[in-house]
């Protein structure tokens, strides 16, 4: 794992002029992390110097920015929660792993290379124990994963805090909001998905049968969480799908999710006949003990709607989806899925494993999209909830998809009344096809927009989509463009905290403040390359030096002459526009301060036209 | 310009599988161009062999594209229009430019190494005659104009066409439409504006007094409409303003459009005190005798609106907007736009030039998105449009900015109501401001958002908004990811024709028709490029050679094992899915149908999850 730990030194650099810092919460191992912007001063009219507040902005990173903490990713990141599940005493220590398959995998020596290196026993909940964060939650009890998320949904914010630990408790009773918590991942940091939330996003990384090594899925897995995923997809189906998992999970400071059919079919070399509820039983139980926090489970595609996608433009375009359905023509039986629902849940509530309901017969071009098929499945879905609700076992629901913008309110309204309020998980949507190479893009659109209607988390799309796997530039392409979403839906929906990050910025560019500006960006990086780029050699004041950004008052853009945003600010500090709010005042005063305006040298931030 | 003519052949590169035709009007030299993509057939279930139709695509490239005509940056492109202005005997050539400043440049022989070398006589309506586009319609008169549109705006599709002649006259007419066609622009195709017909996107460009040249701005231009650019404004604010404007219009197949004030003031120096109505008029009458097709005119933004601005986060970040405020303090007197409004109708409609009432006070931030200022200036751009029309002269309004999705409808509903119909021109909108460096996504959310609801044009925003000028890979990433969100608009709203692009993606991703789905993508190059860097060296039967990826029936996504895409087919092949339509026949069906598929083989396109 050599290349692994010197490629990684990207994804622990510091973000400039950032803090990590931690918030404390009722007990001494409870710190929530964030990372805090440092701004510079705002001089004043008369030559004084304001201070700016610092910006405090949601820390998906764990770890890996902590300076604190020695990272070595062979021996993975340390297990924060580890004590919190103990201590409930509703947990025992498994000597030996249940799963067949990871008991016959430890001991094939020829693995020995590509194991991870610290092995630990795994957790299961005591005989007839129920230790999901819904049945706590149910019974009135505020675990220390809900004050970590409470506190870490406040933004930072002291006083004033709209969302307290019981909030949290009683969204997380009701299936409003879900806690992705494995017992056996103790190095995730606890968050929520809920439309009460922050809107959360999800990277997709793993390998395929010809594509990738596990050094790239460790490394892509930690790429996303710098840039803000909130949770990563192993979609792994090639080889060596446990031992990539495990080095994944163990360096992991954000909740894993899983399709667990993609390796139940690799273990039957990809005969999707041979499948069998006792090898995906086996499956289940493998990655639940490993610490996957949640699987998709595609239990809502049933026979009967496979003849609803006959005349569909795309037919089946789910991976998941396609298996189930040719699982269900071979056999001429329904879905094994959904006639083992409940024996999934009652397994899934010994670990608090999520299950996130699959949209196998989801849209996968503009022409198929709302379609029977689609709303058939969801349906289903919205009963199933219900069912894992009855053992407090924690759902949310895949959406699209491919959707074009007209139809997307559509299927937010058909979500919330069909599935009781369970948290939306939609892929985009897409909200056209024509685009292969920018879905990262026509697909923002869409997720934006159902993010604003209430969809829970986002599923990225990266500019790869429909073309090959994602390298670690368009994991990133894919991240940022849906922080950017999921941000913005935020922002629409009017979630205190959020508003403030884009008033520090735009205060920052209107002030001229550049390197407050770069160091406020959803990417520091690219925005120094690009205004670096843009003005170096151009213009002899605005080298890329910290302090010869700070300091030019104009750019590359407009040129001094033309810089509307010096305009604006010589305006506000000579005509005194505050004082004539008044628009009658106009009139009687304009002249005077015209003639004073001009005999102090007339100049207005702009943008170009 | 040798450097130019060398690097445009990237602008007339052919683009794959494509062929440019021509569809013939009611007069042999009404030609209007589209891209017709040709298709690969479709392997049947037999093997039979099913051709698919070509798609015809709008096509803004002009001769760029067209391989009949050669093209020579020195003496300009084909000027197609001509003769449709000189028929109607309304013009007459003026032996000397009107413009007192362009006799001058023209006068003064150091600039003639940069001149444009062909030298035309500029076409003026004769004393007393109208000659814009609105005048004729309004009496009846279906222009040459007018039919190109019409049958543009119909995507190459005979017979069924919703858009008429008449149609286009009517929308003109009204205002509803706007056919930008300066009489001394001829090398223009005409397009129209308007929210009937398919929304449309500028693309700025333009040097600053720090940086770029005339052969990057031309380069910028050609690039900017290889991509899609509908129109494309030249921003420049540098030297020799008159003389780049003047190679970029010769050889501009699509309108341009420019902000009149910004060389106004070069020609004062600077010094925004200096600028007078004399000036300005002058410049309009260069510019209009140059051939520019629209003009931003900031005529909305009055006095009494400027105190409104007063506690905004980013005051006036327009740079046209923040000129006129600082004119107007200075003098302590009315916006002298505002008072000549009449004077410019008149003078425009001799040319035809199209006013774009520029928004002065637009938003600069999420903060001051949809404030007093905002909609008081817009309640002005609504009456200066009636006196606009009193005068046939076409107008349409610009609009924001910087504004959160959930205010974005507020926007449209309000121009709609104070504006009788206008096309609106926004600039995104972006919906945050967290982004630098990816503002063309935060802007393509709003502009995808606000197109649906109805604004006619988009004015692009690159990645280096807020950072710096545009590259040319900048001017790119800008108009590639608005060209998403007007055809994302374009499918919304329900346009004719749109649906029919993705439908020929989707089918072609379905029957894995790759070179299909590489020569239909809005950027075909990048799709390649994509393709070939996800899959060359892991498959060996995924090369990049157009026939390799042809026959590929699967991908690096998913690798052959796991391809949802291949089930679906073989589903489809084996099953005879669309016999099984009614729901009742499974049960009787199935079984029997499950038997003859796993006999055959067993095997389902697939997305990743």
């Amino acid at each position: 794992m050599s290349k692994v730990a010197s490629q990684l030194a990207d994804c622990w650099k510091p973000f400039p002029a950032s803090e990590k810092i931690y918030i404390a919460g009722s007990r001494h191992d409870l710190r929530v992390p964030f990372r805090q912007v440092k701004l510079s001063n705002t001089r004043g009219k008369d030559g004084e110097v304001v201070s700016n507040s610092t910006v405090t902005l949601y820390d998906t990173t764990g770890p890996y920015t902590d300076h604190a903490v020695a990272i070595n990713l062979e021996s993975g990141l340390p297990p924060c929660r580890l004590q919190w599940v103990l201590e409930r005493g509703d947990v025992e220590e498994l000597s030996t792993p249940s799963s067949r398959y990871r008991q016959l995998r430890e001991a094939d020596t020829s693995l020995n290379t590509i194991r991870f290196p610290v092995a630990r026993k795994p957790l299961r909940a005591k005989h007839g124990r129920n230790i999901t964060q819904m049945h706590y939650a149910r019974r009135g009890i505020i675990t220390p994963e809900m004050e970590f998320v409470a506190i870490r949904e406040n933004l930072g914010r002291h006083g004033g805090s709209h969302i307290t630990p019981d909030f949290v408790r009683q969204e997380v009773a009701s299936g409003r909001g879900v806690i992705c918590a494995n017992i056996n991942h103790p190095e995730a940091e606890p968050m929520i998905i809920g439309r009460s939330f922050l809107v959360k996003i999800n990277a997709n990384i793993g390998n395929s049968a010809i594509a990738s090594s596990i050094e790239e899925e460790v490394e892509k897995m930690a790429w996303s969480v710098r840039w803000g995923a909130d949770t990563v997809m192993d979609l792994s189906t090639g080889a060596n799908i446990h031992e990539t998992r495990e080095w994944i999970l163990r360096n992991s400071p954000v909740p894993i999710g899983t399709v667990p059919i993609y390796q139940a079919l690799e273990k039957v070399e990809g005969r999707v006949e041979e499948l069998t509820w006792k090898i995906f039983r086996d499956t289940l139980i493998e990655q639940c003990e490993q610490g996957v926090d949640y699987f998709t489970i595609h239990a809502g595609l049933r026979l009967a709607h496979i003849p609803l996608t006959a005349s569909r433009m795309t037919g089946i375009v789910s991976r998941g989806g396609s298996i189930l359905t040719k699982w269900c023509l071979a056999h001429h039986e329904e879905n094994f899925l959904f006639s083992h629902f409940d024996e999934i849940c009652e397994l899934l509530t010994a670990y608090d494993v999520a299950i996130s309901l699959g949209d196998g017969l989801r849209p996968g071009s503009i022409a198929d999209a709302n379609d029977t098929a689609q709303f058939a499945e969801l349906e289903t879905l919205g009963e199933l909830t219900l069912r894992a609700w009855e053992r407090d076992c924690q759902v949310f629901i895949e959406g699209p998809g491919h959707v074009p913008m007209h139809l997307i309110q559509k299927n937010m309204d058909k979500q919330l009344q069909t599935c009781h309020g369970a948290p939306f998980y939609t892929l985009g949507p897409l909200t056209t096809d024509v685009a292969p190479g920018y879905d990262h893009i026509t697909s923002a659109i869409g997720a934006a927009m159902i993010g604003w209607m209430g969809t829970a988390m986002l599923c990225y799309v990266t500019p790869k989509e429909h073309l090959g796997l994602p390298n670690k530039k368009d994991v990133k392409d894919g991240v940022i463009a849906y922080k950017i979403a999921a941000h913005a839906a935020d922002l629409a929906k009017g979630h205190p905290g959020a508003r403030a990050w884009d008033d520090a910025m735009s205060k920052a560019r209107f002030e001229f403040r550049w390197s407050d500006q770069i160091n406020l960006a959803i990417d520091p990086e690219t925005a120094i390359s690009f205004h670096t780029e843009a003005n170096t050699g151009l213009i002899g004041s605005l080298p890329s030096a910290d302090e010869g950004i700070k300091s030019a008052h104009f750019c590359s853009m407009c040129g001094p002459r033309f810089c509307a945003m010096k305009i604006n600010e010589e305006v506000r500090e000579n005509a005194s526009l505050e004082t004539i709010a008044p628009l009658s005042a106009i009139k009687e005063g304009l002249k005077e301060r015209a003639d004073e305006f001009n005999k102090r040298g007339a100049v207005i931030y702009c943008e170009p036209e």
